[in-house]
């Protein structure tokens, strides 16, 4: 059975303006891998409207589950939660579960629950929310899509809760060769492995280090024994 | 005058698997935001020929201009410069000026120039050669594609030699004011100026240090008087 696959969509401008440097993509990237589901695209777009309801369509019809970041605080640049309104043609209301864990927050710090902080409880209809223990405002799933906030601290929770109600497949195991060989010599022996063992992926990493050239050759695979034995082979033909 | 807009595409099972965390996207925002080209989207692909080919005749019709990054090597798996050329609808043949710049590399440094190797030298019909001062293998430039290794020192040696080839926009200015406030109470006020300045973008970016809340607020734009007059109007509404 092939595994289950998945998308990330980032949303945000300080992405892309080259303002900060993504850290959610990485993390996501290896705790996906982890539990067998297979990272398949990432797309990063900016703070518009239209660029978020056109991605979230496209990714949720062609992946089993879509990961977001960014876009769901309290200012007037985050609209992720009324994208995914729109882009499911749902309605979007403030709810009352998410209203009481805002204001029980807001009450304990002693700052207003204003207008502002208010919009961070608008869920659409039919989401279920994502626990949020770093800083109270929920994320939210619906349908095939987990909707979290873009603060690395943040997300990293979220996505913590997130994992277990997902369906894994078998674990992707991963070992790698590192060959002091230019790529160009490992290049053919390798593509004849890839080619006996088509059941694996093989992937070559060059490196240069101090004048030395090399590769990281990794291969990976659902099956122990034929990752072990194909790592043996290439072992035998680059010998250290 | 809207600004040139830009995307990127990046190739790699590696970045995807959580193996390898992305720096070529970081560096290409900054350079592009320099010189007043808008980067609108980023899409992180794995290595697999349809997915290549669909995301980049999606890109080069939606933007200016496109780069990619990834695939070009000697092995199995660097399969870009045939999905160019498939998306282009154009022939790939290895090309005597390629050729030719990796034959004295390999005589220079002892190596045979095997077939592996002489697949580096295979250019899509049409494409102009981009320079690579670091280990010679060249990127190509076809219509408004640029295509670039994926080790982050060649893909920035790469930028470096197409950046003055493309036809930049006025400089975006940006300049940030930190606000040691709640997210939540510069929300309103943040979203009034927003409103008065349409012509600037406003993006709020929250921090936690050592228990102090509070955000940075970045405002963009090309008219440095405008930036200037925004920027000073929020440190009236939030006096440090």
């Amino acid at each position: 059975m092939p595994n289950p696959t998945a998308a990330m969509l980032v949303i945000g401008d300080e992405i892309l303006s080259g303002r900060t440097r993504d850290a959610n993509m990485y993390h996501l990237a290896g705790e996906l891998t982890h539990i067998g589901i297979n990272l398949r695209e990432v797309r990063v777009i900016s703070d518009d409207a239209d660029a978020i309801v056109t991605a979230l369509n496209d990714l949720r019809a062609r992946y089993d589950s879509v990961v977001t970041s960014g876009g769901i605080g309290p200012t007037h640049d985050d609209i992720t939660a009324d994208c995914i309104a729109a882009a499911f043609g749902v309605g979007i209301t403030v709810r009352d579960d998410a209203r009481a864990l805002l204001q029980a927050h807001y009450d304990r710090s002693g700052k207003e629950f204003n207008e502002a902080r208010q919009r961070m409880a608008r869920i659409p209809d039919g989401a279920t929310l994502i626990d949020n223990p770093v800083s109270v405002a929920p994320g939210f799933t619906l349908e095939n899509v987990h909707v979290m906030a873009g603060v690395p601290s943040v997300f990293q929770a979220m996505v913590a809760s997130v994992l277990p109600t997902l369906t894994g497949g078998a674990p992707l195991l991963s070992q790698t060769l590192r060959i002091q060989r230019g790529e160009g010599d490992i290049a053919g022996p390798l593509g004849a492995l890839a080619q006996e063992y088509s059941d694996l992926q093989m992937g070559s990493y060059p490196f240069q280090e101090n004048g030395v050239y090399g590769a990281n050759v990794v291969i990976r695979g659902t099956d122990p024994a034929q990752v072990h034995a194909a790592i043996a082979k290439l072992s035998d033909l680059f010998p250290a």
